[in-house]
Parts: structure tokens; sequence; C-alpha cells
């Protein structure tokens, strides 16, 4: 990876107790006020902490800093989660000088249980003391979970700024826990507003694309700062700094599949020839969140049959007659056509098989009703998913 | 099980070579002219004999028997299922002197291969010549996928009338396979638009609120004939019909639960306190087909968060702070509270523990909204389930 600097903000990780041994408070730092833009779960049952960012996010003020647990989600914890919350970001403040409406607050881990903010308290403190340039690794290691290794992408542009990023947690799925976080800053200056907008659309088009499971947690959140440091001015048609923006969060929602719990394979579904783009995603999403497919992903079963019959019942109108499914190799090239016309092809079922045994690869699905698609990434159904999630807490 | 014989009905199941060695061809004919009713499969890829029968019950006319085969479920076949459909049609109206249009069709197993007619009729053939009123134990048998014991039910009222039924496959789980399939026949006479009415009541009493893992088969079908030899007489309203025919279905879908791959715990899931049964049903939905919950189940955790964090992702307005949670033990009796007003309560983690390790017990999740409410039966993911699926067809 290139270096990750962004320029203004520092970042630290360190333990306080919330984890046994591991890093569990993460402190992101920027020497000016930044716009923050923000997109949050849409589950009903929200934590304290995105309730407390949207708020912030909403009146659109200006934000220094974000402070970030692993260990402990703060959800389903009443009127003290959101004391506990607003005293995160009090702490917070407190070692930088700046409001407490000014810090933005992120939990991950488990549901349903008070934070112990005697540890969390400390550990602000200390992480406030460790800030440096280039602390993201210690940051994105603080804010891990289930994830076996931290998460970060950073691009330097040509036009003289930088996006960073640090994400965790495989999407929907973590165990007891709550479970999508993503921080990414810039030194561009960007107009709340337009910050927002392209904020929205990147997440969209990266991490409203990955499925790993289909559970939706309480909190997941990504935020965007962007603190001006730079001295280049954005705004919301910036072709480069969107295209920047998008890799930034396109490389840590794939990182999210690839580490997903019990994960072994990454797969990439091509969904083409929609009615529409909603269409497109209603049948990736069946097959992506099928545990039929995804167990027949983890076997190398080239069975076409649970792919056409996922999309038949992803509540949109299609035809098996029109398909096409064919396999994808590792780079998204087509290897291998196994239906059409209503019909398996006679393809060369063992070629199918060790295309499937590799690490990377994928379907496109044509549909043959119109010109709209769409591509999700998503992971196999493994006995360790089993195994992570049916025995987390014994 | 009370004695399985409803009057006027004869039935068989043979082995054709469908199956390695067992039984895979069932046949059931009536002596004389049934009303017919039926519910199928809503995915957008029908199999052949689906098409078939809804295209029979549609018309309204008389039906005489049913033919139906394990190991093969002509789906995905082409112009060359429906007149192999039509074929097994005409095959089993020739051996009991009735016209093709009168027999209806079912096929189960894998999707994509095309039918081994030579086989399938000689099995017809023979399966005729074995028709007897107590066949239906062989019937059961003869298809079966991976289901590893039959299914039957046969409810014997005061009225003078019968309910007799069997089904196969767990629902959407089946691997590579197309799936669930029930056949009910009783000697009551019931006008078919009053047959049709209640069967589809019923289904969604009993068959469509089972989960396993929420994918849907290109072959769903559940048949109900009525022949009138008991010479009762029966309309849409008899309490009495309905309830003994909506005992045949739910005991028929609970085995179906019960039996699911690799399933190690049957789980009742009692939403109440919604605004509408619609919404109840989501919610319910969306804990039994969620991975973590099944998970949760599997592993005997009474990890209550992923519960509340499912209905939160519902689709439907909930509030957390309104919803309580417990745990029903084996006869649906609240046993354990474990969440109320927006957090868990102080129960105790080892007797959860020791009520979900039995083999049956449920959760009541009141959302303190409404007064509607469902009930659902649904089952764990264990790695048994992901052994099956992963590894089905090598």
């Amino acid at each position: 990876m290139t270096s990750f600097t962004v320029r203004g903000f520092r970042a630290a990780g360190v333990h306080c107790g919330l984890k046994v041994d591991d890093k569990d408070i993460a402190f992101i730092a920027s020497d000016r006020p930044c716009a923050a833009a923000g997109v949050f779960t849409t589950n009903h049952v929200k934590a304290a902490p995105v309730l407390l960012d949207e708020a912030v996010i909403r009146g659109g003020g200006a934000v220094r800093a974000v402070v970030a647990n692993a260990g402990n989600a703060n959800a389903c914890t009443g009127e003290q989660g959101m004391r506990d919350a607003q005293a995160m970001a009090a702490a917070a403040a407190s070692m930088i000088g700046c409001e407490p409406g000014e810090v933005l607050v992120l939990s991950t881990g488990v549901i349903g249980v008070p934070m112990p903010m005697e540890h969390v308290r400390h550990g602000i403190e200390t992480a406030a003391g460790q800030l440096e340039a280039d602390g993201w690794r210690d940051a994105a290691l603080a804010i891990m979970t289930t994830d076996t290794y931290p998460k970060l992408a950073c691009v330097h542009t040509d036009a003289g700024y930088s996006i960073g990023g640090i994400a965790k947690g495989a999407g929907m799925i973590a165990p007891n826990m709550a479970t999508m976080l993503a921080v990414i800053v810039t030194d561009a200056a960007v107009p709340q507003p337009a910050l927002q907008a392209m904020l929205k659309r990147a997440a969209d088009h990266s991490f409203n694309r990955i499925v790993v499971d289909g559970d939706m947690s309480t909190n997941d959140t990504v935020l965007l700062l962007a603190n001006g440091a730079s001295g280049v001015e954005v705004g919301e048609n910036d072709a480069k700094f969107y295209a920047a923006l998008e890799t930034v969060c396109t490389t840590l929602a794939q990182e999210l599949v690839r580490n997903a719990e019990g994960a072994t394979k990454f797969v990439t579904l091509h969904i083409t020839g929609a009615e529409s783009v909603e269409a497109a995603r209603a049948v990736g999403n069946a097959i992506a969140t099928s545990p039929l497919c995804k167990t027949a992903f983890y076997g190398a079963d080239p069975n076409w049959g649970r792919i056409i019959a996922a999309a038949g019942r992803a509540g949109v109108t299609v035809d098996a007659g029109r398909m096409a499914l064919s396999l994808l190799d590792a780079e998204g090239v087509e290897a291998i056509r196994l239906f059409e016309q209503g019909g398996p092809t006679n393809y060369d079922e063992p070629a199918a098989i060790a295309l499937m045994s590799g690490e990377a690869w994928g379907f496109r699905l044509d549909l043959g009703l119109g010109e709209a698609e769409t591509t999700i990434w998503t992971c196999d159904l493994s006995h360790d998913y089993v195994t992570i999630n049916g025995h987390y807490r014994t």
C-alpha cells in the first residue's frame, strides 16, 4: 500500500480493556475544523453513537475528531447508552480543545452491555497523547472485532489532495456485534452538502454492494471528514475527487468481504440485461444471500440451478428462457458459459469446478430483459462461519 | 400415527432408476373423479409439472390421479420438459383408464437434467400394478430426496370423512433440488372453489409458515383432491373440515422443519403485539432467515441482540424500547424473559443455554405496537447444513 498520511489529520489506537489484549480505542483528530458527511445503518434499531452522529451530521456544523471503540456496541443500552456516547465525545473534545458537539463517536462490539466508561475515558486520554500523522494502522487495529487484519486505503491525487480511510467488520456478519464501520478523511476542501452527496453515491457503489449474510447491524456507519489542509477546493461535480473517493470506498468494501467470517472465496456477481438497476440489485442480492448458492460457492460446485432459482424468487419479473449464466475468472473475464436459452450448455464440469476452487472468481447473469446492470461482491458460507457464529460466546 | 386410508384412494411407490436404490415413482389414484385444488411456488422460474398442474387446476375439471417422481425436478428443461410432463400424465392415464388431462404431475430432484422417460414410463406401469388402499407409506418414500424419513398425516373425523396427506423435502432448502411437495386427499365431497379456498387458507397457516433457509424452489406444490367417497358433503365454511385440513397441513409442515437438512433444533417464533399480521410475519421471517440468529440457535446461544437486530431490519417500523423477548419452553410456555424496555433483563444465562440445548423450544417477541400476531416454525443452521449443501454433488 501507498503511504497513509492526510495533511492535518493525526490518528492513534490504544488498548483500554474492552478487548482482552488488543487495541480497542481509536482517536482521529484534525488540526482544523472539517466538513463532515455520514451514511448510517437503516436498521430501525440504532445504537446510541449512530443517533449522536446522525444529529451532528444533520446539524451541518464543523467536526474536529472521531473517537471509536471496539468490544462494546453501545446498542440496546437505553438512555445510559446515549449519556455514555455523549461522555465519550466530551472526553475527546477536552483532550484536543474543541466542543463536544464537534466530535463523532463510533462503537462496535457486544450489544446490550453498558459501556465501562472508566476504561473508555482512560483510553481516550491515552490515545490523545499518541496522536501521530502516521498512526492510522493503530487506529485501524483498534476498531477490529472478528476481523483478522486491519483495513486501510489511501489515494494521493495529482491534484494535490489525498483521501484515506480505515474500515472494520465484514459488513453485516459479525456475531453478537454491530459491525461495519469506516472513517475516511481528506485534506481537500469540500463544502458539506457536496461531501454528503459524494459520500452517499460512493457508499452506494461500494459498501452497499457487498453482501456477507444479509444481516444488517445496529451500528453500521461510514464517516467522511474534509479538513481542507491541502488548500485544494473540490465541488460536488469534481470527477477526480469522486473517483478517488470511490476507489478508497471500494477497496475497503472488498477487503471487508475478503476478510468476512469464515469466507474462503471472494465472489463477484455481475448482473446484466436487467430492466432497471433496482431489478439487477434485487437479483444479485437474492443470489448473494441465498444459503444454497453460498454453500455451493464454498463447495466449488457449479450448481447453476441454484443461481437460476434464486433469481426466480428475487421479487422481480424474470424469464429463465432469456437468461444466460457464465462463470467469470479472477480478472472478471467470461470463462465458461453454463446456462442459456432455458437450459444448461454442454459445459466442461471439471473445468468449472477447478475455476471455482480458486479464491476469487464470479458469475455473470444476463437476464436478457434490458440494459441495466450492477455488480455485487460477496463470499461463501463455510463451516467456519457456523463455528464462529454458533459458538461465539462459549 | 392413526391408520392411513381414505376411501376410494389407492397409492403405490416403486423404484424405477431415478434414485440409486430407493423408491422414486409414486402413484395416487381415485376410483372416481375428484375436485382438485393446488397451491404452487411463486418462483418466477417454474418447473414443467408446476405449469401443467396450474393449467389443470385452473381449468377446474375433475382429476383422477397424481403421478410423482423424485430424483429429477424436470425444471429448466425447456419444451422437452413440458412434453415429458405431459407424457407422464398420459402414461398414468392409460394405466387407470382416464384422460391425460385428469392426471396431475409432481417432480422433485436435480434441476436441468432431461427426464429419463423410458425408466419413468416403466416405473409408472409398475406402480399402477401395485396400487393399494394402504400404499401411502410407499408413496411417501418415493417422493423423498434428502429427507431421512417419510412424512404422512391422516385425520379421521367423526363426521364420517377422512383427510390424509404425504409431503417431502424440507421446504426451501434441498440442495440442487426443487423441493417441497405435498399431496393431500379426502373422501369428503367438496366443490372445487371451496376446496381451493380452504387449501389456500390452510397452506397459509402451515406450509407458508415454515422457514428453513429462505430459498424457494421452482417446484413447490401442494395438491388437495376430494373424491366424495364418504358421501359427506362439505362447503367452504365447514369449520370441522377446515380444522382437520389445517391439522394435516400443519403436521406435515412441522415435520418438514424437523427433518430439514442438518437441523438439530425445532424453533417456534411467536411474534405478538404487531401492527398487522404482515408486519408480524416480516419480523418473524427476518429472524427465521437470519444466518446470525440461526447459528445462535445451533450453538444454544441466548443471543437476544441478534433477534432484536434482525427485527430492526425487517422492513417494518419497530421500536426496541417497546419490545419484550422471552424464551419459550418445548410446550410454548414463557420460560425466561431476556429483554424488555430497551435492554436485557438480569436473566439466568446458564438456564437459558440449558433450555436452548433442547431439541424444541422457541422465542416470543412482543413488538408492543398492536394486537396482531403470527407463528413461524424454523430450524437452526448447522455444520451439517453446510456439509450437505456445500458438497452435494461431489
